[in-house]
C-alpha cells in the first residue's frame, strides 16, 4: 500500500463538512496524505532504535536493566547557563507512545523488524522510572537533566522522542531566559510561530513562557497549555482598508480603545496622530514594527504625551533578540514582541543533549557502569545523582554530579553534606506512572516558577549577555 | 474548563490497552493533557489573524478579494539560492484546516473573537486559489514562491500555517541541497530527529529528501511520505553487551552480513577487525562517528582492504555539514550521515519568508496594488507573475518578476518573450480543490525531481560553498 494512501478514510471524515466536499474534483482522494495522521508519537523514532531492539530481543539482552542519562557536554558558545524545558511534554507523550495497527502494519510491510519484535511493540508500554531536573531548572555541562531506567527494550525506544523534545524546548527556553533577563521587568511576548515549524511553534510558545515570556500569539499553545494569547492586527489589516483612518476606526469599534494599533504602515507620525484620534487618549498601545526602534520610541512617546495619551503603551517588534532588547533598555518601550530569534534559540537552535547508556546489568544481574571509550566524545559512565551547592548569600556556587557504585549513589543524602546543598532530581515517572505535577497548564506554571527561582539563585554574572564560562563549575565526585 | 483537561477522553481511549491502564495510580487522569490533541491545524495560527477577521467581518471588508504573496526579501548571508519546500505539506493541511467544537469552544471560552466570527469559523473552508513555484524549485530574493487569492477572510487565516511550513521546510531543503552538492554522487542520509522538535523532524526528513538526501532515520517520515528509512545501531547497543564481539555477532545474526557495524565504541582498529571477523568480507558497511573522520577513513579503508573486505562501505557521521562534507571529498568515504546541521538549516534555521497582502479589491470591486510604505521593509505591491530566463547553454541567467495591472500580469505569455523564458507558477489549488500532484509520497517524488533539474540549470558558480551573491539577479518588470 502506498504510504500516501494511509489514513485517507480518517482524513476524508475530518475534511468533509455537512453536505460539501473539502476536496475538489481535481483531487483523487486516495492520493491525499492526512495532515496529522496519528496522535501516537511511536514512530517519531529513529529506525536504529527498532533494529537494536530486534537484535537485543533475539540475543536475550533486551531485558537487561539499563540506565540512560540525558546531558549535554557543553553549553552553546559563551552561554552561562541552560534552561531545561520540555519535561512536561515528554511526560504527556509517554502514555500515548503505543504501537497500533497503523504503525505495526507499516513496520511489517517495510520489513523494518521481524514478527517477534512486532509482537513486543504491540504490547509496549513504558513501565520503568524517570527522574530528572524539574522543568524550568537551570543546567550546566554534564548536568544529568533526565535519567531513564528500565529494561533496555523499553528505555531505548524513547531516545529519539526524549531528545527531540528536550533539545528543542530547552534551546528555546534558554534563549527566552536571556531575553527576559535583558528586558528586566518589561514583558516579552512570543510571536515566532511564522518562523518555526507549525507544530514546533506550539512547543516554542510553551518553552518561551517557561523562560519568562508573558504570553504568545499562538492559539494552539493557548488551548493546550493555558497560556495567555495576544495579538491584534498586522499591516494587512490597514492595507485592506481604503485608508489608515478607516482601518483604525474599525479596529477600535470592534476591539475597544484598549487595543494595540500598528502605526507604521505609512508614516509613523501620522499613524500615531490617527491612532489617538480614533481611540482617544485611552488608547491601549501602539506597535512599532520597523525602523530605528529606539529613536522612534522616543519620538512616539513624546508625541503620545503631547496628545494627552500618557498611559498609552509602546510595543516594539521586528527582529528582536536579547541584544536588541538590552539596547532598548533606556528607550521608552513598554513591551517587547519577539519572533524569529526566540523560536530558533537565538543562534543555538538545539541543545546538543544526548541520551547515553551509562549503566546496565551484566549477565549476573549486577548493574555495571558503561561508557564509550574511543575518542574525544568520552562520557562518564555510571548512575548519577546531582545537587547544587549554595553560598552564604544564597547564590549557587557549584553543580555537584555524583557517581560511583549505584547503591552508594542512590543512598547519598545531600543533607549530609557541609553547607547548603540541595538535590536536583525529582521523580517524574514511577513504574510507568507519570507524576502529574509536570503536565498540562499546571506543569507549565510549575516550570515557570521553578525557572524564576533557579535563575534568581545564580551568581550575578550569570545574567550578563557577554560571552563567558558557565556561571558555576560542574564538579564530578565519585562516592565510591 | 482547564485547558489541561481538554481531550482527556480521547487520550484515555488511546492510551488504554486491553485490560491495562497506561496511566498509573499517581496520575489523576483529568490532569493529563493529550500529546497531540487534534488533527486540525486551525489553531496553529497567530491570534491576530482572528482579531483582524472579526474587525473585517464587522466593517464589511472581510469579503474583499485579496492577493497575498509569499516571498523572502533576502537569502541567508552568502547563500546563492534557496530551495522551496513544504508546498505539499501546505496542500495536505489545507482540507483539514477546519474549526471544530474543540477549537470553537476554546475561542468562545477565552473571548478571543465574537459570536459572529465563531459562526464564520464554524463554516470555514478555503475556497480560493493558490499558485506558486513547484515544490523543489530554487528561489531568489523577491521570487513570489506562493500566491494565495480569495476573500480577505479566507486568505488571512492561512498566513501563520503557510509561513510556518514554508519557512522551516525551505530552510532545511536549502541546507540539504548544499550538502548534497558538496557530496557530489555520494549519498547523504538524514539523521537529525534527535536535534529537532519531534514533529518538525518529520518535516525535516521530507525536506532533506527534497534537497537531494537519499533517506532518513525517521520512521514516521517513512510512513507518511514513502521515504527510504535507514539505521542499524548506536553505541548503546555495543555497551549493552558484555563485549564488542558479542554485540557484533548479535547484530549480524539478526540483520545479516549486509548490516552496518558501528566500530568506534572502544578502539576503531580493533572494532574493524572484530566487525570483519563477525560478518566476513561481505560486511555491508562500518560507521565512524567520532574523531578525525578523514584520516580515520583512510586508515579504515586500508584495513578493510587488507582484510579482504574490499566492498565494505564506510559511513561517516558526527556533526557533518556542507563544509565538513566538502573537506572529506578526497577521503575514501561512501556515505554521509547528517544530523543537527541539516535539521537546523546549517546556520539559517528559518527562511524569512513573509506573507504580504499585495493587492485587494477597493469599494468598487477593482483590484488595487497595496504595500507598506513607511520604512526599509518596503515591498512591491501588486499581483506578480514569475519566469526564469535561460541562456544559450541552458543555464539560468535571470529571475523575472512581473508586476503591473492585474489583467496585464494574468495575460502575460512568457512564450512571447525573446529567448528561452519559462514560467515558474503552477496551479496548486483551484477554487478550493487541491492539485494532487504535490501531496503525499507522489508529491515528494515530484519535488525531488524538480529540485534535481532546477539546480542543474543554475550557473556553475551557484553550487560553490563560499559566500557570494544570489546566483542570478531578480529583475522586477512592470508590464503596465
Amino acid at each position: 500500500m502506498d504510504p500516501a494512501d494511509q489514513g485517507t478514510a480518517a482524513l476524508a471524515a475530518l475534511a468533509a463538512g455537512p453536505g460539501d466536499r473539502a476536496v475538489g474534483p481535481a483531487l483523487p482522494p486516495a492520493r491525499l496524505a492526512p495532515y496529522v495522521p496519528s496522535a501516537s508519537p511511536a514512530l517519531l523514532t529513529d529506525r536504529y532504535e527498532l533494529t537494536m531492539l530486534q537484535a537485543a530481543l533475539s540475543d536475550g539482552t533486551a531485558e537487561r536493566h539499563c540506565v540512560f542519562e540525558v546531558f549535554t557536554r557543553r553549553l552553546p558558545p559563551g552561554r552561562r547557563y541552560g534552561v531545561l524545558a520540555g519535561t512536561g511534554r515528554v511526560l504527556e507523550a509517554l502514555p500515548t507512545f503505543r504501537f497500533r495497527t497503523r504503525e505495526l502494519d507499516w513496520l511489517r510491510a517495510h520489513s523494518v523488524v521481524d514478527e517477534r519484535t512486532l509482537d513486543y511493540l504491540a504490547d509496549y508500554r513504558f513501565t520503568g522510572s524517570i527522574t530528572g531536573f524539574a522543568e524550568g531548572e537551570v543546567f550546566f555541562p554534564q548536568s544529568p537533566v533526565m535519567v531513564v531506567e528500565g529494561t533496555f527494550a523499553e528505555a531505548v525506544l524513547l531516545e529519539t522522542l526524549v531528545l527531540s523534545i528536550l533539545n528543542y524546548d530547552s534551546a528555546v527556553a534558554s534563549a527566552a531566559s536571556r531575553m527576559t533577563s535583558a528586558a528586566v521587568d518589561r514583558p516579552c511576548l512570543e510571536m515566532g510561530a511564522r518562523r518555526a515549524n507549525e507544530q514546533a511553534a506550539v512547543a516554542a510558545a510553551r518553552a518561551a513562557v517557561v523562560g519568562g515570556f508573558a504570553g504568545t500569539s499562538n492559539l494552539e499553545a493557548g488551548l493546550r497549555y493555558g497560556l495567555d494569547t495576544i495579538g491584534t492586527a498586522a499591516h494587512a489589516f490597514t492595507l485592506l482598508h481604503d485608508d489608515e483612518e478607516s482601518a483604525f476606526a474599525s479596529q477600535v469599534a470592534t476591539h475597544g480603545v484598549g487595543t494595540t494599533l500598528l502605526v507604521d504602515t505609512y508614516d509613523v507620525h501620522r499613524g500615531v496622530e490617527r491612532a489617538v484620534r480614533a481611540a482617544g487618549t485611552g488608547l491601549g498601545a501602539v506597535r512599532l514594527d520597523s525602523g530605528d526602534l529606539g529613536a522612534l520610541a522616543v519620538d512616539v512617546r513624546r508625541q503620545l504625551d503631547s496628545l494627552g495619551a500618557t498611559d498609552t503603551k509602546i510595543v516594539v517588534t521586528s527582529d528582536l533578540d536579547e541584544y536588541a532588547i538590552a539596547s532598548l533598555a533606556a528607550a521608552p518601550v513598554d513591551t517587547y514582541g519577539v519572533g524569529t530569534r526566540v523560536v530558533t534559540g537565538s543562534g543555538a537552535p538545539t541543545c546538543g543533549m544526548v541520551y547515553k547508556l551509562v549503566a546496565r546489568a551484566d549477565s549476573t544481574g549486577m548493574l555495571k557502569p558503561v561508557a564509550k571509550a574511543s575518542t574525544a566524545k568520552t562520557s562518564r559512565g555510571g548512575l548519577k545523582a546531582a545537587a547544587r551547592r549554595f553560598g552564604d548569600d544564597g547564590r549557587a556556587v557549584e553543580e555537584i554530579v555524583l557517581t560511583g557504585r549505584d547503591l552508594a549513589v542512590r543512598d547519598w543524602d545531600p543533607e549530609s553534606e557541609d553547607g547548603d546543598v540541595r538535590p536536583l532530581h525529582v521523580p517524574l515517572v514511577v513504574d510507568g506512572a507519570v507524576d502529574s505535577r509536570w503536565v498540562g497548564s499546571y506543569g507549565v506554571q510549575n516550570a515557570v516558577d521553578r525557572h524564576h527561582e533557579a535563575r534568581a539563585e545564580l551568581p550575578r554574572g550569570a545574567r550578563r549577555l557577554s560571552e563567558g564560562e558557565p556561571a558555576i563549575p560542574t564538579v564530578v565526585r565519585d562516592v565510591g
